[in-house]
């Protein structure tokens, strides 16, 4: 068997693993059969399912504990990078592409959530937007609380497919927050307010202006920022 | 050396030549240095070097061409199924979720393209217009042209992470088209020569409009159709 066989049936066998996962109910957690099982099931070297795991760990589908066994990934296959922002050169374009697809989603994801929030999303988005008013007030780096406020935010919309976008988002406060140089944190106390008591009341119109207000501060202040250096 | 150190070098090692290709200014197609080259600069064996290129490979940011080297694939990192769709189990809740995210994407992406599409842009859009229809009135699958259609759109926008958003258009072009079993193909002739024109005529809103009503027919018909089977 030349390395080309080995390759293709390596790609067989992860594909045979990755449907039995889908259609077998495999939920996040659970454990895999072990390579043995697999390679005789499969009717496949030992290997050639090692090799099949390794892929599947690298798309993030499976996690391999040494000693324990081979579990599905809580990543669900989401790579650490979905959308390849490692890839883009010019940060500036990037900070300025991200923020217009933000703009484009944002806005109807707050307004969804208004709609589609229950009283336990509406507690996270709380419990977030005061993480984030401690943080600045205090003057700590608010990324990782604001990143986690709009992640509660995109996942009251109750869109699974939203929920796969929030990498977007999260690259986008991260560069925002970055550039503007932590000179709009008022004003993001302010909008996070303003969005979080608008889902609370249920009301989308609100929600949705909110947020869009929020995010055309950024995108000002980004703007000028970006045009004083280029 | 156990098994853990030797995971813990693989990602090491993977890192480094990401970073060589990111900050090296690598292009797509580029051949990598060889296995021994890169073993010999970062002091770790071959073994690692080989575990961390495979690694790359599945992460669609190398590929590995037998007797030739390695190379910068074309994909740049982003996955075949970057979203997991694979692993939506209710694919009547992500036939909605997609369209309903596609809805806040794409009458933007055609508004931006009326704008920033040069004269090569459109002769692509208007390329597959035509293959789309052809393929209608000879009774084939217009999937594939379909795709490539709204790809061409997606592209003529000239936001970057756009680009990378194109893959939720395509499967829900494909959902759709599934799902609404041919029954709109008239309509979405003449939506698709809406679209055209008003791109070709570099006029945003009514390119905006136009993907907006495509979108809508898409919908609503899905959501009848949805609602017999439920």
């Amino acid at each position: 068997m030349n390395d080309c066989d080995f390759k293709s049936r390596v790609d067989f066998v992860s594909d045979e693993i990755l449907e039995m996962i889908i259609d077998g109910g495999f939920q996040v957690g659970d454990k895999l059969p072990n390579e043995l099982e697999i390679a005789k099931d499969l009717n496949v070297g030992r290997s050639t399912v090692r090799e099949a795991i390794k892929k599947l760990e690298s798309q993030n589908i499976l996690v391999i504990k040494q000693g324990a066994g081979t579990f599905i990934s809580d990543k669900k296959g989401l790579m650490d990078d979905p959308m390849g922002f490692r890839f883009f050169r010019d940060k500036n374009k990037l900070v300025r592409d991200i923020i217009e697809v933000r703009m484009m989603i944002e806005p109807t994801i707050a307004e969804m959530a208004a709609l589609n929030s229950d009283r336990e999303d509406i507690e996270q988005i709380k419990y977030f937007c005061k993480k984030v008013e401690e943080d600045i007030l205090k003057n700590r780096s608010h990324t990782k609380n604001d990143i986690l406020f709009h992640t509660a935010i995109a996942k009251s919309s109750k869109n699974k497919v939203i929920s796969n976008l929030i990498p977007i988002i999260n690259k986008s406060i991260e560069m925002s927050i970055d550039i503007t140089d932590n000179k709009l944190v008022s004003t993001t106390i302010e909008c996070h307010k303003e969005i979080l008591e608008a889902i609370s009341e249920h009301n989308p119109i609100a929600a949705k202006d909110a947020m869009t207000l929020h995010i055309i501060y950024n995108r000002k202040y980004i703007s000028e920022k970006l045009s004083k250096i280029e």
